[in-house]
C-alpha cells in the first residue's frame, strides 16, 4: 500500500512540523486572511454574487486544498479573472439576483471540480499545454481591463446593467455619466490612496520607525482591510448611506454556511460546460504556474496530478458550500509565500480565520461601501496588465504576436470566453499551419567529411545529378503533400538529377497519407526516370515500412543506412 | 502579359490538335455522355431534386471546365457523395420538393464556387491535406453504403421518409417493408443484371465476337443506358405505372435550362456554410485526387491552384442554370481517361450531347422507373467501399486505423457532415497530441568519432556527468512542458549529472512560450547544481535567441557549434 502522504503531502510535511514552522504559517495564515476576507467580498460582487459568497467560497475549497494539495505556497479562493469569467457565463442563463443565478454558480462549481477530476483521471492534465503563453499572457492582460472597466460604475456608484466587453462597459459608463454620485468618487479615491500607500510606503516607514518585523508584514499587506475599516467608519459616522445614497454591502446573514445537496441539473451542464472547461483549464493553469514559480524558489516542485485532484475537490468543496468557482490567486500566493507560508498549514489558518468572520463579524461589514471593494478590485488587477509582453513577443517571434494582441483584442471586444476560445484556435492553426511546411533542406558534403549540411548554410559540395534532401519532421498528412510537391518541383527545375536521397534522420514515423503520397512519389519520379531512395530511416519507421509493399514497389537497394554511403555509391565511387 | 493559355489550358491543347486526337476525344464524350445521362438523374434524385437537374448540372458547368480545367480526363458533373451531402444539407432548411428546396441548391452550389475562388485567391488550396486520408477513405466507405442503402426504398417501391444515417435509413424500411412492391424488385433486378453483365462480361463477348474496338468500347460503358432503355420499354409496353403503381420519372419540361438571376440569401448561407466548405474541400479534393492520378499516367501533371479555379466556376455556372452542387466524378473520369479522351475536348462532346437530349428527348424518359436509376446508383458506389484500407492501415499505423474507423463509423451512425468534421477533428487532436510528445533522444558518442546517437538503439559511450539529448522538433508551446519534465526528470534520477547539452538539429525555431520555459529551466537546473548548454543551434534560431536576454542568462560559452565540441569541452579533454 502506498503511504498516506502520497495523496495528502499535508502529512508528508507535518511529519517534521517544528513550533518555528507553525509560528511562521501561522503568521502567514493571519497575514493572507486580512488580505483575502475584503478581496473575496469584491471578487463575490465581480462575479454578480452578494458579498457573503465569497467568504463562503474561502472556508471549505481552502481546508480541502490545505490536505490535498501540493504547493507549500498556492493561496486558493476568489480570484478576479474566474470570477469574472463566472459573471460572463451565468448571466448568460440566469437574470442576476435570482435564485436561478445562484443555481448556477453553484452548478459551474461543481462541473469546474469534476471536469478537473476527470481530467486528472484520464492524465489530459496536459492539456493545458495548447493554452500558449502567449494566449494567456494576451488574455490576462484584456481580462485585467475588462475587470477593472467593470468597476468603474461602481466607483462612480451607478446602476447601469452588466456588460462583458470593453465597448459595452464604456458606453453603459457614458450614458449614466451624469447620474455620477461624488460622494463615492471621493470614498473610493480615499480607498486608492490607503492601498497604493500601505503598498508603496507604508513599510518603509514602519522599518525606519524601528517596528519589529513580525508586525510590519501584516500591516503593509493590510491595505485592502485598512480601506475597508476606514470606508466602513467613514459611512456609518456620515450617515452617507442615507444622506449621499452611498450603495453599501448591507445586511449579510451571520453564521457558516452549512454544507447543503446540490441541485443538479443537466440541461444547465449542456449551457455551461464550455465556460467550465475554460475556468477549470484556465485556473488550473494559473495555480500551476503560480506553484510551480513559487516552489522553485525553494528549489522544489509541485506535482500537477495533485493539483489537478486538489482544484477539483476545493471547486466541489465550494459547490457544497452553495458558492462559486475557486483557484490559486496570483496575488494572495505571492503574499503567502513572502509572509513565510511552510506549508498549506497557512492556509487552514487562513480559513478558519475567515469562518470565524463569518460566524461572529460578518453584521460589521453592513456599512461598508461597494465602492472600496470596487477600488481593491482595480488595484489587484492592474499589475496583471502587462504592456511590456507585447514588445517582448514582437521582437522574440511575429506569430506569438499576432496571437497575443489577437487574443487581447479578441477578449476586449469579444468577452472573455469567445476571445479566449479564439486566441487558442488561432495558436493551434498556426501550428498547424506551421506543421504543414516542414523545414526542408538541400543537403551537401561537408569537404571531404561525412557530414551532410544544408546548402544555403554551409560551404558544402553537391553532385548535380543526386539531390539530397532532408526533411526535418516525421511524414504524415498535414505535410506529406508539400514534401511531395517540392521534390517534383525541384527535379523537373533540375531536369539532370537522376537520384534523389530523401534523408530520414528527423522522420519518427510515417502515416498512411505519406505512404501512399511516396508510393506516388516514386512512380512519378520514375516516369521522368528518377530514383528515389532513401538513407538513415530510423528502427521504428523501417519496421513499419517493412509491414507494407512499398520496400519492394521502390525496388531492392534502395535504404541506405548512411547518407555518406548512399551518396559514394550513386557516385560510383 | 502571360499567354491566355495559362488561364485556359485547352487553348494549349488545341494548338496541336489534331483530327485523330479528336476522333479519340469525340468518342471518350460519346461514351461518358451515354454513362452520364442515366447517373445524372439519378444522382439529382439521390439529392432530392427532379431528375432533370443532374441533366442541367451536366451543360454549362461542363463547358466551363472544358475551358479552364487543367485535367484532360477529369469528367466533371453531378457526383454520387456530393449529391448525398446536398441531400442532408438542404433538408435541414427547406422542405424536400418546395420551391425553397430548390432555391437552398443554387445557393449551395453558388457558394460552393465562391467558396473554391477565395480558397484560390487566398491561396488556401492546401488546407485540404488536413484532411487526411484516412480520414477520406473512411468517410468515403461510409458515404457510398449510406447512399446504397438510401436506395433500397427505391428498389422496393417504398414513400419512406428521407433519412440521413444508416440506423434511420433501416428502421424506415423495415417499419415499411409489408408495403414492397415486387414489380419494381423485379425491375431493379433486370437492371442489377443488365448493370452486371454490361460491366463483366459484355466486353469479353463482343471482343470475341470480333467486333471492331470503337465499338466494343461505347456498347460496354453503355450499361446504364441499357439498364434505362429496357426498364422504360417494359414499364411503358406494360404499362405498369398504371397497372403496377411503379414510380417514373415522369414528365420532364422540353428545352434547354435558360441562364438565371440567383435569388441570393445571406441568411441561408449562413446555415449553409459549413456543408458547403466540406462538399467544397470533398469535391476538389475527390477531383484533383483523381485528376492527378491519371495524369501521371501520362507522366503529366494538374496543377491544384488551376482545378480551384475550374471547379469553383464550374459550381457557379451550376448555380446559374438554376441547379446544384457538381465536382469530378470518380468513375467516369475513368471511363473517359480509358476510353481515350485527350483534352476536355471530350467533356464538351458530353455537354453537348446532354444539350442535345435536354433539348428534345426528355420525354422518353417518361416512362423511366426510379428503381432503375436507384439500381444504377447502388452499382456505382459499391467500388467505393473499401473493406481493404481497414486491413492495411491497422497493420500500418494504428493512429491511421482508428480515425479510419471513427470516421466510418461516425459518418454512418451520425451523417455524413458531422461524420467528416469529427474524422478530420479526431486526426487533427491525434496530430496535436502527437506533437505535444517530440521524440527525445538520449545520446553518446559512437566509438571515437564525432557522431552521436540514440543510446537505446546504438553501441555508444556516454559520460556520466554529461546528459546528451537530441529533441526532434522544434520547441513551441505544446511540446515545451514535455521537454521540460524530461530533462527535469532525468536530472533528479541520476543526481551524478552536472551537465546538460541540448542538441538543437532539429529545432527550426523557438517560441515565446519554449522561452520562457528555457529560461526557466536554467534557473531551475541552476538551484540543482546543473548547468544547460545548447549545441548546433540553427542560424534563424541563434538570430532569435540573440535578440532576448536568454542567452545572457545563460552565462558565457554555453552555446557549441558542434555537439563533438561541447562534449569534449565538458569532459575536460
Amino acid at each position: 500500500m502506498r503511504p498516506l502522504a502520497e495523496y495528502f503531502p499535508l502529512l508528508g510535511w507535518l511529519k517534521d512540523y517544528q513550533r518555528e514552522t507553525f509560528i511562521s504559517d501561522l503568521m502567514a495564515g493571519v497575514i493572507v486572511a486580512i488580505l483575502l476576507i475584503p478581496q473575496a467580498m469584491a471578487y463575490a460582487l465581480l462575479a454578480g454574487l452578494p458579498a457573503e459568497y465569497g467568504l463562503y467560497a474561502s472556508i471549505v475549497p481552502l481546508y480541502l486544498y490545505s490536505l490535498l494539495g501540493s504547493s507549500r505556497s498556492l493561496a486558493v479562493g476568489p480570484v478576479a479573472i474566474a470570477s469574472l469569467m463566472v459573471s460572463t457565463a451565468i448571466s448568460q442563463v440566469a437574470e442576476q439576483g435570482s435564485a436561478d443565478y445562484l443555481n448556477a454558480a453553484i452548478n459551474l462549481s461543481f462541473l469546474v471540480g469534476i471536469i478537473l477530476l476527470v481530467l486528472r483521471s484520464l492524465r489530459l492534465g496536459s492539456v493545458v499545454n495548447f493554452i500558449s503563453h502567449s494566449v494567456l499572457s494576451g488574455f490576462t492582460s484584456a481580462a485585467a481591463i475588462v475587470i477593472a472597466v467593470s468597476q468603474l460604475k461602481h466607483i462612480a456608484g451607478l446602476d447601469t446593467p452588466r456588460a462583458s466587453t470593453l465597448d459595452q462597459n464604456i458606453e453603459n459608463l457614458l450614458q449614466h455619466s451624469q447620474d455620477t454620485n461624488l460622494t463615492t468618487v471621493l470614498l473610493a479615491g480615499f480607498a486608492f490612496f490607503t492601498l497604493w500607500y500601505c503598498k508603496n510606503s507604508l513599510c518603509c516607514h514602519l522599518q525606519r520607525m524601528a517596528m519589529p518585523d513580525w508586525l510590519v508584514q501584516p500591516i503593509c499587506k493590510a491595505g485592502p482591510m485598512f480601506a475597508v475599516l476606514f470606508g466602513t467608519l467613514i459611512v456609518w459616522q456620515l450617515d452617507l448611506k442615507t444622506q449621499a445614497g452611498v450603495t453599501t454591502v448591507g445586511m449579510i446573514p451571520q453564521g457558516l454556511p452549512g454544507l447543503k445537496g446540490i441541485h443538479l441539473d443537466l440541461e444547465l451542464w449542456k449551457q455551461l460546460f464550455t465556460p467550465a472547461l475554460l475556468i477549470a483549464l484556465i485556473g488550473f493553469l494559473e495555480s500551476v504556474s503560480v506553484g510551480t514559480a513559487l516552489a522553485s524558489k525553494r528549489q522544489e516542485r509541485i506535482d500537477p496530478n495533485k493539483e489537478l485532484i486538489a482544484l477539483g475537490a476545493a471547486n466541489i468543496g465550494s459547490a457544497l458550500s452553495g458558492t462559486y468557482p475557486v483557484a490559486g490567486g496570483f496575488g494572495r500566493s505571492m503574499v503567502n509565500h513572502s509572509a513565510g507560508a511552510q506549508s498549506t498549514v497557512a492556509s487552514l489558518v487562513s480559513a478558519t480565520l475567515v469562518a470565524i468572520t463569518v460566524a461572529f463579524f460578518t453584521p460589521l461589514f453592513y456599512y461598508l461601501p461597494n465602492t472600496v471593494l470596487a477600488a481593491i478590485i482595480i488595484m489587484a488587477v492592474i499589475p496583471l496588465v502587462d504592456l511590456q509582453a507585447f514588445k517582448t513577443s514582437w521582437t522574440f517571434n511575429k506569430a506569438d504576436a499576432l496571437t497575443l494582441s489577437t487574443t487581447f483584442l479578441m477578449v476586449l471586444f469579444l468577452g472573455v470566453e469567445l476571445g479566449i476560445l479564439m486566441g487558442i484556435a488561432i495558436s493551434i492553426a498556426l501550428l498547424l499551419y506551421r506543421s504543414s511546411q516542414p523545414h526542408i533542406a538541400v543537403v551537401g558534403r561537408v569537404g571531404a567529411s561525412e557530414h551532410f549540411r544544408n546548402v544555403t548554410r554551409h560551404d558544402v559540395v553537391t553532385d548535380t545529378s543526386t539531390l539530397a534532401l532532408r526533411v526535418d519532421e516525421s511524414l504524415y498528412f498535414a505535410n506529406t503533400r508539400f514534401v511531395e510537391e517540392f521534390i517534383l518541383k525541384h527535379c523537373a527545375d533540375n531536369p539532370e538529377i537522376k537520384h534523389v536521397v530523401l534523408i530520414c534522420t528527423a522522420v519518427n514515423f510515417i502515416d498512411a497519407s505519406a505512404l501512399e503520397t511516396l508510393e506516388q512519389l516514386v512512380k512519378n519520379l520514375r516516369d521522368d526516370e528518377v530514383v528515389l531512395h532513401l538513407s538513415e530511416v530510423k528502427g521504428p519507421v523501417m519496421d513499419q515500412l517493412n509491414s507494407t509493399r512499398f520496400v519492394e514497389q521502390m525496388g531492392q537497394g534502395k535504404i541506405y543506412f548512411t547518407t555518406d554511403q548512399a551518396m559514394r555509391e550513386l557516385a560510383g565511387i
